[in-house]
């Protein structure tokens, strides 16, 4: 038998995805659950629901509690943070390369790095260079798994990953699946675990 | 010294409120931690903010997802549920009545009654006589209860304790504040009554 598996659809300006992946492979190890890594970009998936930026934007109340709160967050599950000075941040670049390599055993590092450049170290992370720093620090081929990311191909398959998650009924980040159930948001990573394992 | 106290901002017609409201007095009792029942009106609120109605409503999506998490939620918390015909539904009779009563030592019962009637056995609770009936069942003196809820001075107050919630940045609920922190939704209860605990 197979071990039992969770999707994690995340997109790197996400702060709540950030608590998500920070923790998300060392929670599932523990629950004998194995993590796929799902990236994609959320931007357009809010833009089909009408909303033209990032709803801790445009709801001021909401956005200013949030940060409050991720500053909590944080200190609970021993995080750094820093309130990133560009929100909602883009990040096709690393994006890509996440999707790319989403099979890959280093995916989680590669994007724990990524999301630490902009929730810890408010760094912009929407360029190539930003990547291969990421990369060459992991010690992998830099220059070639950035080529094969930014191919024709690939463009194409995170377009078609964004408009799966649209199929898919997600409205935020990060949503799990375990099969076809879906659960929104950090706090529900726990449950989703658990569900999972209740199916195993 | 007096115990630490939890302010638990609320509306009987909001599904999350329900949530709390069923568990907040056990928890915060495990925690030496007194609450303070804060019932007030979520629609004035979110007109307030620009919202004609619940954002489960305006967002389709999120709302189809919020009766799925709710059933899951009550699984957990082993609370019955039925999701309500109507909603959202208002309850300005109940939310008079809790306000009156706000200091009694039966609020929470109260409360829990009312909550119960709309999201587990699906009944409207906008009415005089659905207040009497619980007051009833709970061996109070309904009928000079229902009186003194509905005189001019507690519409008044009602009116106050809304835009009081305006005024501490409330933009949904439940919303608890330990002191002047604010902590949003039913699952930063536990990190509410934690904080409430390390101020004491």
């Amino acid at each position: 038998m197979s071990a039992p598996t969770i999707e994690f659809w995340f997109d790197f300006g996400s702060p709540y995805s950030y608590l998500s992946a920070m923790r998300i492979e060392a929670e599932a190890g523990r629950a004998g659950v194995a993590v796929h890594w799902k990236p994609f970009l959320l931007g357009p998936v809010f833009q089909a629901l009408g909303w033209s930026t990032s709803p801790l934007v445009l709801q001021k109340e909401k956005g200013e509690y949030a940060w409050k709160d991720m500053q909590r967050q944080c200190r609970k599950y021993g995080l750094r943070w820093k309130q990133p000075t560009g929100f909602p941040r883009a990040a096709v670049p690393p994006t890509r390369v996440a999707l790319s390599n989403a099979e890959q055993p280093w995916v989680g590092e590669f994007c724990r790095r990524v999301m630490q450049l902009n929730f810890a170290d408010d760094r912009d992370i929407d360029s190539a260079e930003v990547v291969l720093e990421v990369l060459r620090g992991m010690g992998l081929p830099a220059q070639q798994l950035w080529e094969e990311a930014q191919s024709e191909e690939w463009r194409g398959r995170l377009r078609a990953q964004t408009a799966a998650a649209r199929w898919l009924g997600i409205f935020g980040a990060p949503t799990f699946f375990v099969r076809r159930e879906m659960f929104w948001g950090n706090d529900r990573l726990d449950d989703a675990l658990g569900f999972c394992r209740a199916q195993a």
